[in-house]
Order: C-alpha cells, then structure tokens, then sequence
C-alpha cells in the first residue's frame, strides 16, 4: 500500500481557456492515477505567459508531492514552461547533446528537415533527466528536488500518454508512490435516476458509518462509488456490499467497474458466438463506430449500412418501396424493415436500426425533431420502440445510440442460457 | 470595447480529478467568454474539500475581477461550496423563502415530493441575488463586494448552460465586461509542422511589434491565432495579415476561423451540388459519423456501409472475390475497389474508402498495425495512398479520419471552378 501523496497536474495551453480544445488531459491523468489508488489532489489550467507560470508553480510546488506539467515544452516562443520552472528552481538549462540526437533522428525517419527552433528542445534543467519522446520533438523532463517530484511533458495527447504509461509510471511504482489498483469499487447503473437509487441503497449503506459514497450521473446512467477511505484493503467487504446491491438493481445493475453498456453487449455477442449487424440512418455510423472502437470487434460486427437517402434504403437494405412511401421512412414499420433487412443482407444474428429525426432541420407534427425509431432484429423476431428526446443534433444522436444498445443489453440478458453469466465474469474475452 | 477583466474558474468535484467526466465546463465557459472577447485566465479543479476550497478561493479572489464557480450546490451534505465561500467573504447566510417557492414549485412540475434536505438550497448569502435554476433546484448565486463579481453555479451542464447565457452574460454585458464578438483572428493549416510554420511566418510576423501570436497543434493540424491585445478593435489589419499568411500557405490553408476540415469538405460538395459515399473497413464508421454530425448532412452523403466482413465487402460493395484473394483484404487495390463499389452501388459522385489493421491484432509483414489504405473515387477516375501510423486504436482510426477528409479536400480545391472560392466564403448554405 503506498503512503498518501499530493498529486497535483498543471495543464498549459490558451486553446484550453478558450474552449477550442477539451482537456483531455486532466480526464487521462485522473484516470490513470485512479486506476492505481491516488485521486488526483487538483489540476490547474493557466496560459503560456511566464507570470501566470510562475505564480502556479509556487502555489503547487509548495504543496504537493508529485506534480506533473503538460504542455508549454514545444520549438516555438510561446512554450515556456521548461524555462520558467528551470528559474523557479534555480536551475540553469545545459544543452543535451543526445536530446539533440534524438530530435534529429525523429526528424530523418519522418524525412523533414529540422528547424533552428528544435535546437531550444535540446535544453533540459541540470538536474532533470530526459524521458524520451518517441512520437515527437519535444522530450519529458524528470526531476527529483526538495523531496518532491517534477513531471514535464509535452501537450500532443499521442506523444504524452505513451511517455506516461511506458516511463512516469513505472518510476512512481518504483518509489511506491502509486499502486496496482484502484481502492474503490464501483457499480453501474442504468434506468434509474440518482435520488431513487440513494433511496434504495440507504439501508445497506446507513448501517456501515465508514463507507464512502458518491454518485455521478451521466445521460440515463448513474454510477455509485463505494470505498472505505481509511482501510484501503477492505476490497472483498465492498464486493460483498456492491453484490447485495445488484441483487436490488436487477435489470437497472449494468456492471461492476467501468466496463460501458457496448462493451458488455460486445462480450456477451462474443460468449455467445453470435453477430451483430446495423443499419443506421439518424445515428449516421455513431453505434458502428462505438463498436469498432473496441479490439477484436470483427468478432461480433459483421458490417453496417448508414442509409441516408431512400436509394439507399431499397437497395441496400431491400426495403420495398411502397413501404416507405406507406409509412414514411421515420416509421416503427420501416426500423424493423431496416434492422431485419440488414441481418439478412449481411447475414447477421442480430441486427440494431434507427431511424428519425436528429434535427435540427426535418421532423413532422406527429414525429417532431427528436423523435427515432429503433429497430431491434433478434432470431426470434423483430420489433422497434419509439423515443423522443430534446437536445441538439449530437445530443439527439448519443441518445439514441445509448437506447439502442440498452435496448440490445437488456434482449440478450433475458435471452441468455441460464449456465453461463457473463456480466458478472472477471476479464472479458478481448482479442 | 470592454475594459480588460481577469475572469477565473473553479471547478469543483472529484469525478473530474479521477477523470470519470470530462471537465466540459471549462470548454462551455472557456467558450462563451472567447465568443465575446474575453479570455478565461484560469480554471481550477479541486474536490468538494472544505480546506481546498477555502485555499483555492483565498487564492482566486486576490486575483480575479469575476470569479466563477460550478459545482458544490446541491442538497446533500458534501455540496459545500456556498456555505465555504460565504464564511471566506463574512457572509452571513440568510433563509431566501422566495427561492423556497421555486424549489418547491419545481417538485411540483415534476410531480415529486420534496425531500427535507431541498431546504439547505433555500439559503443565500446576505449580499447575493439568486439566478433562477428553471431545470433543477440549485439556484445560482450573483454576489458583488470589494469591486470583484463571484457567480456560483450548479455543476449539471442543462442547468448550468442555460443560466449562464440568459442570466451571467446579460449582467456581464450591461456592466461593460464582455464585447459582442471575439478579438482574434485564426488561421487553420494542415500538413505543415509547427516549427515549419513559424519559420514561415516570421517575416510577417516579426515586423508587427504589437501583434500576439499563438500556435496549437492537433493531428496534422496547426492553428495558428493573431490579435492586438492592446488595440482588439484592428480587426481589418488582422484580416490583412491573415490573408498574406494564407497566400504563402498555398495548399496548406485550411480555413479562417474554427471550421473543421469535414465542414470544409461538406461546404464544397453542398456548394457544387455533389454527393459522397463511404466504404469503411478500418474506420467502421467514424467518417460516416463524423459527416452526419454536421446537419444537413443528407445533402451531401448518400450513405455509407461499413464492411467488417469479406462476406459485406463482396456482397454489399460488389468486389471481386478473386481481388480479395489475390492482393489481400488490405491492399491499394482493394481500397479502390471498394471506393468505386461503394459509388457505383449507392449513386455518389465521391467515395472515400478505408481498409488497414487498427490494431491491437492483426497486421502483416508487410502492412504491420498502424498500416492503412484510403481509397478515393471521383468522377475522373479512383485513386489509393497507403499510410502508415503508430498509436493505439482509437488514435489510428483518427489519423484514418483525419487522411481521408484531406485527401478528399486536395481534390476537390484542386477541381473547384474558378469562379467560385467557397474556402474563403462567408456563411455557408447549412440547412
């Protein structure tokens, strides 16, 4: 078990403060430390200029253990955080001959000619240790002082969180500053809201005064986190907590951890041997996407058609066209058309449609922007559902794509063979 | 033009730090500020700890000329944040019996009981104005004193968002705090590094004394923003450098302002009333999902099919079996086979195509993971490039992404009519 240190994460960079870019970063670095039994202590964005620079690293340098810089180390004359710091510190900078090797060497395997201005990068604090950059120009910086700990790196999400993984993780493992898991344990739930679940979790909670609990919720999901702050170890007590808690959930418990309702649906298809096809209009290929973005999705997903326009809908599909001239193509006939149609075209087991309307052009009095049919193929048959949500066009469609799959998860949980229960399996079978 | 404001952001809650949700309310407020020239200074994230937010407040206040917080309202007992900030000020806290009636009014829209804890939301401190929460029951908090502004507001993005466009900006406006449009101006260029880019604007750049420069990088795409800050209103002298940086920049303009390259793309083929279709292997989607979020998409995509299976690449895209069998799955000739099925089957005068090894399996000797091919069909003939990228999953999948949309731009501003030059045109036609 580590001992308790401050974590703290500075992110650098004008493009955060505008909102022109989301900081994935704190959203990586708090998940990788969580991962590993720390809770990020706070996580200060400024801009590049040298006087904000300064003031933050006094307030944070004064108080923490570990904190960790990203951004502000590139060629340019706005990247000033290495210099700053290295001042702060009363560190001189000593140009690195193999920083420089190894600037050059990137730059020969991409077949560019290196600028004058990469030569800066070559300067690390005396007391610094370079980490290596093996996707760009500018190095990681390590540096031990005053008993604490000072991580640079450089702000491209591609290059900073290999660097992470590969070479500031296992120096905090070294030193015992992090551990090898996390110290909570979490479970999900879906279609319920987060007041009716602290409601029903009272009893079992009430009763055990050091329990820890905090709810997040998050587009029809709410997740409930439970831990014993100050007995660390007590991971089997809170997996005997969290199982009488999915017992109440029922159908509403979606998983124990972070595991997401695709993820699970993936890895029952895959149990089970069986595919999966879709035939996407309004969601545009945001449920196919969502799949492939998980390894060995080729197991499970057999393709996806994206009819956009009603040529596409007849022939690719072979929905008749009278059908949607019947029904209109925002319909529960034609939804269950499309998800049937695309199972057999692409020879599917199962097979998932939407249909409707994302907006903010389009809709009708009965079906107003907003409203989407989903179509479920199952071997047993077809059906469809219709919703209506409010919200803009991307709003609409994660909606959407989040019914569809739970509509999926919830089919294949009431179908599946008594033996076998793979939502509640240890490691899932990813390949 | 409004006096030059420090605004500051804290940001409270820990599934922020343990990187379970997006901080996307520094990307909201960062936003709203930059679209009515103000840069945010800064933003500060830290738990619902009493101490912490007693710190970060002690630090912020002495800075700041607005301060905003989010988060920390609610009803339960570690939502401290008004009662932290109220003592830190020598507020008294009094119980506002009009704020009573709207949370009570509320519970009675949604047909719910109030529950006995609501009524810690009733209270303000003695000096603040309560901003109306129609979407929840946390009331914001407006409170002027010691010639500083402090706005509290509640963590959930639908209450928060609209309180603080029809209720903070107003205020904002009519003490003369924000203007009425941004204060910068910026360049959007692609396949060119930033250090090259630099290099390339230094003559224009280094003759302009006063003039701000900042550059951020993201994916084979460079920004590159201008401004005054001491003159914001030479919007016209800003438009003059841009336009000289846009002519040394040939094929590597992308765009003035924030359009993205899918837009661009869109824009054209809308514009010249042509059409696209996709093949996706690799990508399983995500160029479909990317064009569809942009509305009015259905001018301009008429479907796409993502084919996971050989079964669906024959079958669906009408590619030779043989052709499969004799160059690969993944191949330059696949690529165009499936760029020309994909047209030819669903009516598009475009197609784009993708077939590679995302990873983490797969993969050749000769085409390792990270090799992909990007087919492109137009109507003078088809074409493949073959690339080869590092980086897990999800990140080949975008540089995928990112390849194709650039192929597909090159051609089209290399074909576009003379007469009309839509990448520098004012509004464009969205539907």
């Amino acid at each position: 078990m580590s001992k308790a240190r401050k974590f703290m994460l500075i992110t650098l960079g004008e493009e955060l403060l505008l909102g022109l870019t989301q900081n994935g970063h704190l959203t990586y670095i708090g998940d990788q430390l969580r991962q590993r039994g720390v809770t990020l202590h706070s996580n200060y964005t400024i801009s590049d200029e040298s006087d904000d620079i300064d003031d933050q690293f006094e307030y944070c340098w004064k108080r923490a253990d570990v904190l960790i810089t990203i951004g502000g180390l590139g060629p340019t004359v706005d990247d000033r955080t290495k210099e700053a710091l290295a001042e702060a510190l009363g560190e001189s900078l000593v140009f690195d001959d193999a920083i420089l090797e190894s600037i050059k060497e990137r730059f020969e395997r991409i077949g560019k000619p290196m600028s004058e201005n990469n030569r800066k990068q070559a300067y690390r604090p005396e007391n610094a240790e370079a980490l290596e950059n093996p996707l760009g120009t500018a190095p990681g910086l390590w540096l031990e002082k005053e008993g604490k700990i000072l991580v640079m790196l450089p702000g491209p999400p591609n290059e900073l969180q290999p660097m992470f993984a590969s070479q500031v993780i296992p120096r905090l493992e070294s030193l015992g500053y992090i551990d090898e898991k996390e110290n909570y344990l979490q479970l999900r739930t879906i279609g319920i809201g987060e007041s009716a679940l602290e409601t029903l979790f009272e009893p079992v909670f009430n009763s055990r005064k050091s329990l820890s609990v905090a709810y997040c919720a998050h587009q029809g999901q709410v997740d409930c986190r439970i831990s014993f702050p100050d007995q660390p170890g007590r991971m089997d007590d809170l997996q005997t907590i969290a199982n009488h808690c999915k017992e109440m959930l029922g159908e509403h418990f979606l998983s124990f951890g972070h595991d997401s309702t695709v993820t699970i649906v993936s890895n029952i298809l895959r149990d089970r041997n069986e595919t999966l096809a879709l035939a996407e209009s309004c969601t545009g290929g945001m449920i196919s996407n969502e799949f492939t973005n998980l390894q060995g999705a080729s197991d499970v997903i057999v393709g996806s058609v994206v009819s956009y326009s009603e040529k596409v809908k007849i022939e690719s599909l072979g929905i008749p066209e009278g059908l949607i001239q019947s029904c209109t193509a925002v319909s529960a006939e034609v939804a269950e058309a499309m998800a049937s149609g695309v199972a057999t075209k692409l020879g599917s087991d199962y097979a998932l449609s939407s249909t409707g309307y994302a907006g903010p052009g389009g809709g009708t009095k009965e079906n107003p922007v907003g409203t989407i049919f989903i179509g479920l193929h199952t071997p047993n048959g077809v059906r469809s559902k219709r919703f209506s949500w409010n919200g803009g066009r991307l709003g609409i469609k994660k909606h959407a794509l989040n019914a569809a799959l739970e509509l999926l998860r919830r089919e294949l949980i009431s179908s599946e063979p008594v033996e076998s229960d793979p939502l509640n399996s240890g490691a899932p079978a990813n390949t």
